[in-house]
């Protein structure tokens, strides 16, 4: 019934959620919020993308059953919460959210591929586990979401999960796979906040 | 376990898709958005109020493990970028919008109804296969959603669901209560386009 | 398969969503909406927070194959359409409220224990099932919702919740627990009503 998920490592795996949630939690302290909020979307960053895609492949939903992902979240709240914002100015978060993206974008559609779903739905459920939790905290904080702005975001996440649909497809080792993905993935998202980089806009109704 | 849920004709069923889904990256499209956020919000309203519907009756959510619709959606979000955003401002689009309106309302109905659904719940839940998908898109897109305006749009899909309801309740002939609902769906929506019909509004506090 | 899940006694629970419901088809009245508007929002604040619940633990969504709950929502909405805007404007609607707030959070909490989720995520199940139809209602109007408010309204069903959560921890006895629990809750934010409590908000990037 439940088919073999491929794993990341635990301790990747509860540090790329960190990195997540810390980004949601300073969103709320940004905004002069309360702790409450800040914890909520700490939670929200974290863990939703990863929700959806569990709810719309029919997975049981990963963190609702671990005794792990919630606490951390708070946890990460409350160091968003007592550490002064400037400790989070630097590019440091933004380079680790780069590399969180390259990698749950693939882990995303491995999930999804190892549940049966087709590869251009997965490589979707990739991009969803990527980003969407992103979304989420952007429209609960009634920000234009990082689905409107131009810069390579989304497009990254869809890079990593397109290459990693495309290494299972041509049946590439696995190792080489994930190599290959989450580097072209991070490289993009990095040349994008290095130089950055923005797709064209359609331009409207001329 | 999976009951026989209705189903419409396959050619019919990708071409009402892929109208919600046009309008969805049109409205990208007209915020000069890139093709990245054309290709989701296609996506998103193409599959959007399904999706939903599926999750709540505990159904499979049908477009995951088709491997039609995604790519579908992805080519329709390429249309809207690539041609004249003037081609789609006729009405012909709003028209197509119409009776997808319809014939999604009649069709979550039916298939709510064939997952056990009682006749209430499945009413409401055809309001959601045909209305969701815009009132996520609208959301996304910062716009006033059409739950919070006075046209008849969700009115006219809840006509279209409530009838559909009525004739398996009343047990008449299905080919008969498709007809009469669809016809009565897409002729209210159809009115409230040719004669700007409006319900009315509440006084609010006065 | 499905474990005993704690139940209110039913006309408990239809009252609670009916007050649930009543503030969301409030909102749309005072927004000068149109009835379907009133409809959706009552249907939404009603049992937006509890079908979140339902999804994240793997659960049948406890409403959608309910005879009754969708038809007290519209009924509800009926209520609010055609009475008096000052009928409610009074405080007993706030309390009411406040009750529903403190006995959904200690109810989600036992639910989701009692399907085998760990104690941490199973109090955000209390808190999601207590807060998250406020949370769309709001968002889905445009408002800045009570996740973005310094008010002690997350952070009361926050306190039920884990208060409910440290009972069954600690094996008090189930009446005991529930007692103790919504008594802190509704204490909380009945506080927070009368005194007009708010939360400490961050100093932001100072």
């Amino acid at each position: 019934m439940t088919p073999a998920a491929p794993a990341l490592p635990p301790a990747l795996d509860i540090l790329g959620i960190a990195v997540f949630a810390l980004t949601g939690a300073l969103t709320a302290v940004r905004m002069r919020q309360t702790f409450v909020t800040a914890a909520f979307f700490a939670l929200i960053t974290g863990v939703g993308g990863g929700s959806l895609r569990d709810l719309l492949i029919g997975a049981p939903v990963f963190w609702v059953r671990d005794a792990l992902v919630a606490p951390v979240c708070l946890a990460t709240a409350l160091l968003a919460w007592f550490t002064p914002v400037r400790w989070w100015q630097g590019q440091l978060l933004e380079w680790a959210d780069a590399l969180g993206l390259a990698v749950y974008s693939v882990f995303g559609t491995m999930k999804a591929l190892s549940w049966g779903v087709p590869p251009a739905a997965a490589v979707l459920m990739g991009v969803v586990t990527a980003c969407i939790g992103g979304v989420i905290r952007d429209v609960l904080a009634g920000q234009p979401s990082i689905l409107m702005r131009p810069e390579l975001y989304v497009t990254a996440a869809a890079l990593a999960a397109g290459l990693a649909g495309a290494g299972v497809v041509l049946a590439l080792p696995p190792a080489l796979t994930w190599a290959i993905a989450v580097a072209a993935g991070f490289g993009l998202r990095g040349a994008a906040i290095h130089w950055s980089l923005h797709l064209p806009a359609h331009g409207g109704e001329e």
